[in-house]
């Protein structure tokens, strides 16, 4: 209880950004999603920006993008920190691989996220798992 | 197979980061840890420095941190970028919640992370789940 409430004047709402649906309560959605058969692996600028555009699909405000690539595979490692929390991004060009994931609180939706980086990365086969964070019954 | 290969000379192995394991083959071991009854998720400087230790006790190799406060709860959003993949973390104090991510490739153990986690953040009840990404059989 703040000093407010206590007071019984200036009461500040509790703040809460967990989601509630379906009976239950929780942080987010989190899905880790695997590209295969995947390109454009290694242009920095390239995957920032199909960052930007699945985080702006999905309702999503991005705050800073870091992005680090490796000198022997020319690989890609790195995030887009959200105001609701972040997307990811690991590439193995070797493989023609990419591991993302999309964790995303509040009213955004994660899955929109989906067409815009299989597109990017011109994935011809993709897997999906979804988690919800932080699930109270 | 390559020129040099071709060629018969001048052979460039063949780089392949995948982990070979129980007859698979896989990116990187990728855990989702929530933990709750959780404190000390307001300052950016404790946290980085958790990041760090977590990272450098499961075997990895720190690139950037990079995190986030948001100014009406305190809460902390960011990231550990490793030349091992990631470790994420988001924090909900007024829910005494915290939502990590450690994806790690190569020979580092993710698992060797959640005690210093646990510790660092002085959690009493600890859901975890594991993926191993770009898994092929």
């Amino acid at each position: 209880m703040s000093e407010g409430a206590a007071a019984g004047a200036n009461v500040v709402p509790l703040i809460d950004y967990f989601i509630k649906e379906d009976g239950v309560a929780f942080a987010g959605r989190h899905l880790l999603i695997d590209l295969w058969e995947a390109s454009n692996l290694t242009d920095p600028g390239y995957i920032e920006d199909a960052l930007r555009r699945a985080a702006e699909e999905a309702g999503a405000t991005v705050l800073s993008v870091h992005l680090h690539q490796f000198s022997d595979t020319g690989g890609v490692s790195g995030v887009a920190i959200l105001a609701e929390s972040h997307i990811s991004i690991h590439t193995w060009p070797e493989r023609d691989f990419a591991a993302l994931d999309v964790f995303m609180c509040g009213t955004c939706d994660p899955h929109k996220a989906l067409p815009i980086l299989k597109s990017a990365f011109n994935s011809s086969a993709l897997t999906l798992s979804e988690s919800r964070r932080g699930l109270v019954g």
